[in-house]
C-alpha cells in the first residue's frame, strides 16, 4: 500500500529501476481534460538523467507511453496509466549489493523488510528512477491546476550550504568522487483561501506526506519554518489587511511567515515551503559496511551510474508531489 | 475527514474548545490490553493547562471518561471512545473574533472554509485543546508500544533560539505580553529494523502527517535534517557495522545522520526528529487586522487565556502523534 | 477499523450494548446545515425498542446528546459527535454466554477473534443497539439529502414469507417463543443520473457494504435482483425514452429492472433494492450448543430481552445505511 | 478512485476495452511468493473469450505481461503490475453508441457522468473485458490462499431459471439472438474462524463490495440468504457442536444457514454465497432507445461481439473478487 497516494484522486506508482517498465496509474482525473503532451515531456525532461554535466550519464529518454485513460489526448474518466519502458539496464552492476549494503541507501532496510527477496538491481522500487512516474502524474495535475491559475515553482535555495553559486558545490563534489545535498524552496501561487482541513488532513500534513515520497528528502518546513521556533509571536504573526477595491478587494497578510497555511487551511497567500535533500548516498569513495554472508565488516566502493547531486533533478519531483497533494485537497468539499 | 488518522488503527478526534465535550475514538486496538490509568493520567497531565507558571491558568482537569471499548480497564476489541467534558468555558471572551480575525490564528481561514458557520469560541475545533484527545489516544498507544520495549521521548531543544536556558525566553516573552516558539526533539528507541514502507507510506511521511496535526507545528526534519542539505555524501552516509556476538549480533550504523529511517523503513537505529513550533499567536500586544463587517482595517488586542509558550505542553503531543503514526505502521503487513 | 464508513464523509460508530454510552462521529458534514431535531427524534423513534408489542420491552429513550459539531442546531464544520447513554443495563443476564455461545449469534466468532476479551454483555459492540448511532448519522444525512429532493423509504415486503399480512407472522412467532425474518424493500427517489463510479466504487457496491453493517442482513439485490438471473436480455433490458418537453425533457427507462443503477452509476430512475433479514437468533426455545469450559455439548435457553422480529425496527436502519452510502458518493467528483 | 480496492493489499485496475492495454497493479503482496504461471494462465483461460461455443468469438489470448513486482517469478515486495495488450480492436463497430445508448448498458449513465468524454469503444472502462485484470490479481491471491489451505470455488447454480441443464438455456437464447442470466454459487473452504470485523468491515460487506465490481451482478446473498427472511429463528439458527478429539477438536455448526459468517466474522464453517448475474444486455434483437443528437426516440440493433450468457465466464471473476476481499481481511489484525 506504500506506493499509493490520495483520497479524491489516487496515484499508484509501480516499477523497479530495472523491471520491464515503471509507471503510474492516476484514478480520479476529470473527464475531458486535454493533456498538453509537449509541455508534459518538457516537464519530464527537467527530471531526466543525462541532461547536463551535473547528472548521471544514463541516457534514457523518459517518454511516457499511455496505456489507458485517454481518448486521443483527452482524459475519458477512466484510470489513466502511463509507463516508461526500461531499456538501458545493467543488472550485473549491482551484484555485490545483495551481500554488502551501501551506506545511506535503502539496501539494508529493504533487505530486512522483504527478507532478501527485494529487487536490488538499481535500487529496485526505491530507486530515484521511480520519481519519473511521480512526475508523469504530477505534470498532468500541474496542467490541470494551471487552468485555474495555480502555479507551482521549485527552485534551488542552496547546495552544500552555498546559496550564491550552488553549482560550484556540485562541481567540487564531483571532482572528489563525493556527492552533496541541498535545499529546495517551492512556491505555490494562485490558490484561493479555504483549501485544506484541520488536524490530520491539512495542507502541511499532505504536502509533507507526498514530498517525503521523494528519496533523499529529510525535512520540510513551511513559511519561516524552523525559524518560527526562534521568533516572538509579535514578530511571527502576519497581520491581515484588505487589498484592492470593490470586486477585487481581497484579504492579504502583510508578511507571509505562515507560508500560506493557517490551521491546515490556505490563507490565499502563496504557499512557501522548503525541503532538505540529502547528498546522494552513492559515492565513488570507499566506505565501510558489512557482508551478510560473512557476517563481518567489509568495504565497499560503489560503482555504476550516479549523480554527484540530485537537487537539480529533484525540482520537478517536488513540484509534482506538491501538485498531487494540493489537487487532492482541492477536490475535497 | 480531517480529524481522522490511520489505516490499521483509526483515530477519530472530535470536539471544539467550548463544546460539551472533546474526545477521541480509537478503532483497531488489540483486545485484552490493560490500560494503566494512572500512567495515562500522568501523561495527560504533562499536556494539561495550569500546571505551572509557564502555561495558561485555565484549570481544567483533563480526566478522560471512557464511554466504550473497555471491560474494566481492558480493551475488548470494540472501538474505544474517551471524552473530556468542557466545564470552564467563557464564550463571551471570543465575541469580537467573529468579526476581527486574530493574526497568526485560524480565524480567517476557517471563516472562509466554513462560510461563517465555524465555532469561533476558544478556537473551536482548531483549538490546542483538541490535542488532549490526541494525547489520550497516543498515551494508550505509547503503553502498548512500551510492552514491546519501544519508547518515545520528546524534549525541548531550544526556545526562542535559546538552547541553554529555554525557560528564560518564556519568562521574557511573558513579561512583554508576547509569546515565543521553540524546537522539540523526539527520539524513538527500541523499534526493530524493517518497519515502514517505500514512497508515500514510509516512516517519515507518516510521522510528518501526524505531527502536523498539532497546531503551531511548522516544520519537521529527520536525522541531521536540513543540515543534510549542507553535507557531502561522505560526511552524511552512516556506515554499517556488526555489534554484539551470536544471538545478540545486530547491524548498527556508526553515526545516525539518517535518523533511524532509510527509504521510509526503520534501520533499527533510534528514530530522531525535530519539530518547529511557532510562537503562540495569541498575544496581549495590540495588532493590526481587519473587520469583516466594516470591510476595513481594525486593531485587535487579544484577551482571554493563553500561554506565552506552548512548547512545554506540546511535548506529550509530539510523542502521541509519533506513537500513533508508528503503531499504525507496525500493524502493517 | 471495522466501525468506520466513508471516504468523503466518515462515520465512526462506537459503544457496546452495556457500555456507558454508544455514539457516532460524523466527519465531513457541510457547515451551516440546521438539523431538525424533532424530525431526527421521530426517525430515531422508528428504530427504538419498546414502541409497540412487536418489539422488545426495553424502554430506553434513544435521545441523542450532541457533544460537538454544532453551534446551536447548526453544523459548524467540525466533526459531529452524538451519544446515547446506556441506562437500563442488566449485565447479569448474560453471564452464561461467556461460556455457552448462542446459536445464530456472534458469541462464538467474537470469542475467537477477541480471544475471550470481548464484551459479551448484551452482545457488546455487535448488539443491534449499535444501529441507534447509525440512525443518528443516517437521520441527519437523510435531512441533508431531502433538501435536494432525495428521499429514501424502506418498507416491509414480507415477513416469514407472508407479504399480505406480515405482522401475523410476528404474532405467531412470539406465541411460540420463536422469531421470524423478513424482506425489506427500499426505494430512493430524486437522485440525479451520473452518481457513482465503475468497478469497486459503484452505487451497488457501497450500499451493499453499508447495509451489511446492520446485524441480521444476509442478502441484498438491486432492481429485479436474483430474478435477473432467470430472465432473457430482451425481458431484462430497460429501454430508454424521453419524457417531458423543453427544459423538463429527461431521459427515463420504460421499466426499472436495473433498479436505478447501470455500471455502478445512477440512471435517474428510482434506486430500488431489497434486503434479506434473518430471524432474531435470540429465542426462548431451548437450543443445543457447547460449553467452552467443559469442552462438551450443552443446552441453552436464551433469557433476556429480545424481539420476535426485528424487521420493523430495521427499516430506519436500512434507510440510514443507504443515506450514508449515497451521500458519500454524491460528495464525490 | 473507483477502480481501486483494499486496505491491506490494494488492487488498482486500469484500461478500456480498446485502449492500448488493460492491467492491474497489486500493492501489498508478500515478498518471496512464487507465482505458478501455468496455473495462473489456466485460471485466466476460464474467463477468456472464444473458449467454447457459449462465449463470444473474439479470440484474444489473455496472457498477462508482468511489468514489475517480480524477480523471476517471485514477488519482491514492490507493487506488481501486469498488463494485457489489446490487439483485436475494431472501434468502428461502436460508432453509433456515441449517440444511441444501448438498453441495459452503461452507455447512458457513463455519458452523463463523464459529460460525453467517456471512451465508448467496446464499453470502455466498463467493459466486461476489465475483469481480465481482476482475474490476474485474484488468480495470484488464490494461489497465496491455497498455500494456507483456503480454496474458493464458484459454480453455476442455474441459468435462465434452469438448474438441471443450465447450458440448454444458453443455446436457446443464442438461437433467438437473445441472452440469458444466471445464478452463481461460491464456496470458500479452509478459512479459520475469527476473520473479519463488525459493522462496515465484515466478511459480507467486503465480499459484496468486491463482487459488485463484476459487471452484470445484481444481487448477493450469504448462507440461506433471502430464504432467511422466510424462516423462523428455530429453523435458521445453526447449533454448535464439537467435532474431533484432542488436538483436532474443533467447533462446528450442524447446519450452515449462516454461510460461514456471524456478525461479520468467519465461524470456521465454509463461506457460501450466491450471486445474481443479469443477462448480457447486448442482444441482436432490435430495441427502442433514444438519440441524443436528435433528442428523440430511435431504435437500435446491437452489432459486434457478445456472449449470449456471461455466467460461465463470470465464475473465475467471482472467485477472484472473493479472493481479493478475503485476503485483504486475513491481512488485518
Amino acid at each position: 500500500m506504500s506506493s499509493t497516494y490520495g483520497k479524491n484522486i489516487q496515484i499508484s506508482i509501480f516499477g523497479q529501476s530495472h523491471s520491464h517498465a515503471i509507471g503510474v496509474t492516476v484514478d480520479g482525473l476529470p473527464a475531458g481534460f486535454e493533456i498538453n503532451m509537449e509541455e508534459l515531456q518538457a516537464f519530464m525532461d527537467r527530471r531526466a538523467p543525462g541532461q547536463n554535466k551535473y547528472s548521471t550519464p544514463r541516457k534514457e529518454a523518459d517518454v511516457p507511453e499511455f496505456l489507458s485513460g485517454l481518448v486521443g489526448n483527452k482524459t475519458c474518466g477512466a484510470p489513466l496509466t502511463a509507463i516508461i519502458h526500461n531499456t538501458n539496464t545493467k543488472s550485473q552492476d549491482y551484484d555485490n549489493i545483495r551481500d554488502i549494503p551501501r551506506p545511506g541507501h535503502v539496501d539494508y532496510t529493504a533487505h530486512v523488510k522483504y527478507k532478501g527477496f527485494e529487487d536490488v538491481s538499481g535500487g529496485g522500487h526505491f530507486s530515484g528512477r521511480l520519481t519519473a512516474p511521480l512526475c508523469i502524474a504530477g505534470g498532468i495535475i500541474k496542467q490541470i491546476l494551471a487552468e485555474s491559475g495555480i502555479t507551482i515553482d521549485a527552485n534551488i535555495k542552496e547546495i552544500g550550504g552555498n546559496s550564491e553559486d550552488p553549482y560550484a558545490a556540485i562541481d567540487e563534489a564531483r571532482e572528489k568522487g563525493d556527492s552533496v545535498g541541498g535545499i529546495i524552496e517551492c512556491t505555490v501561487n494562485g490558490l484561493p483561501a479555504g483549501i485544506g482541513n484541520p488536524m490530520f488532513d491539512g495542507v502541511e500534513n499532505n504536502i509533507a506526506k507526498a514530498v517525503f515520497a521523494i528519496p533523499a528528502v529529510k525535512g520540510i518546513e513551511f513559511g519561516v519554518g524552523f525559524d518560527a521556533g526562534r521568533l516572538r509571536g509579535s514578530e511571527n504573526n502576519d497581520e491581515f489587511y484588505y487589498e484592492g477595491e470593490g470586486e477585487d478587494k481581497v484579504v492579504r497578510t502583510r508578511t507571509n511567515n505562515h507560508g500560506g497555511v493557517l490551521g491546515g487551511i490556505t490563507s490565499g497567500m502563496p504557499i512557501i515551503f522548503r525541503v532538505a535533500v540529502k547528498p546522494t548516498p552513492s559515492i565513488s569513495m570507499e566506505q565501510r559496511s558489512i557482508s551478510y554472508s560473512k557476517e563481518m565488516a567489509e568495504t565497499l566502493g560503489v560503482r555504476g551510474r550516479h549523480d554527484p547531486c540530485i537537487v537539480p533533478r529533484a525540482l520537478p519531483c517536488v513540484e509534482a508531489a506538491c501538485a498531487i497533494a494540493l489537487y487532492d485537497l482541492i477536490l475535497d468539499r
